[in-house]
């Protein structure tokens, strides 16, 4: 817990086709804490669209990011493009460095894998990626959220409300965690019990795994070439 | 239920100050709706910020959105100042005439009450604001999601989740929902159980009363104000 009167710098990575809720989940969260700056970090400072459309523009661009206390990493389809990028992947780790909390949420967990920050760390992602962690030097925890040292991993999408006030209770306690929640309302009743494929009906299961198989096949390609690059054996086959 | 083959047009209304999480909730949700459009409209296309700062920009004017069949309507601080807004109240109630679904989220029902479309239904809104609601002519009931013919509100910020996902299976059936649900692994495990103020921490809840003290004021002024021009005799205090 970091004491009130110390100011937090808060900041996430746009891109292009990430899936937005991603990041706006722990904004909503995050940008609550007290004494605290929350902002949102792009390549440029050109507005980008997520993965289904909609528009979110970054305050500043990566270079102009002071060192940041909480690096928070959304996930989405188009993490895939970043995976390779030397100028995001060398910022991710520059930061990841000096971070008080590295936060992923979803796929973002790819990108701190191919920045090298999973090596020998528990983590979780996405359920229908979970298989990709090892190739990052990862031991895949099969929880909402799972913290080691100074990493917080959020699984899918919607987990990043969950990691995002595991995070806040982290930095300034849990009555400020839950101070947000109250805030938020955050007493969720889901209409349907389908959010994990352990209780989602089977035909539903496999025709959300048939609409991500071509992007899991190319994330697992990348998965593997990074796995090289980073001198890590890839995973057992089961 | 509409079948799949008519498409579906999904619109919110975005305003300068909202609780992002009010719209991006929804947008994860219906955004994956097969056969839909869901675009965001402004009183201009300039972008806005949310109440803690995240950008939002809008794809289109008020002006230029067809019939909806959605009309979403999000809340936050910066409803206040819209609810004399003829520009879009008139827009809220025409849109209202034609959609197949209205569907408020937080104080979102403020700005439909002002639009004098809560007169003689059930509704909900933030925990904070439901005593405003009958001065709309609504009759407050404290669920996360009321459904009261084609008027569907959320309670406070989050509950846009639950209550797009209602909306969901309502336009599209329960299995699209359900996969929806699923590939946004939306399984919530809050790590607090602060959600609520019947489930808070007394002191929490007198702490976000406190903060929220002068806004609630000049809601119920405005609210006051607006019952008169409905012809909604003021509720009786309680």
């Amino acid at each position: 817990m970091i004491p009130e009167h110390q100011p937090l710098q808060i900041g996430s990575l746009l891109f292009e086709g990430l899936d937005q809720i991603d990041l706006t989940g722990p904004f909503e969260v995050l940008s609550r804490l007290p004494n605290s700056t929350y902002r949102i970090y792009g390549k440029t400072i050109a507005p980008v669209r997520d993965v289904k459309g909609l528009l979110l523009t970054p305050d500043a661009m990566l270079s102009a990011a002071p060192q940041l206390d909480v690096l928070h990493v959304p996930g989405g389809p188009g993490q895939e493009t970043l995976m390779n990028d030397d100028e995001v992947l060398g910022w991710v780790r520059t930061q990841a460095a000096g971070a008080r909390i590295v936060f992923s949420v979803c796929t973002g967990a790819l990108i701190c894998g191919a920045a090298g920050l999973l090596k020998g760390r528990r983590a979780t992602t996405y359920w229908a990626a979970m298989h990709l962690l090892p190739y990052f030097g990862a031991t895949p925890v099969d929880a909402r959220v799972v913290v080691d040292g100074n990493l917080v991993c959020a699984a899918g999408v919607t987990a990043g409300l969950d990691g995002a006030l595991t995070v806040a209770a982290l930095l300034r306690g849990d009555e400020a965690a839950e101070t947000i929640q109250l805030y938020m309302q955050y007493a969720p009743e889901p209409p349907f019990n389908a959010g994990s494929p352990e209780t989602a009906p089977p035909e539903i299961v496999a025709c959300v795994r048939e609409a991500a198989c071509e992007l899991m096949a190319r994330r697992e390609e990348t998965a593997q070439a990074v796995a090289k690059r980073l001198g890590v054996a890839p995973p057992a086959r089961t």
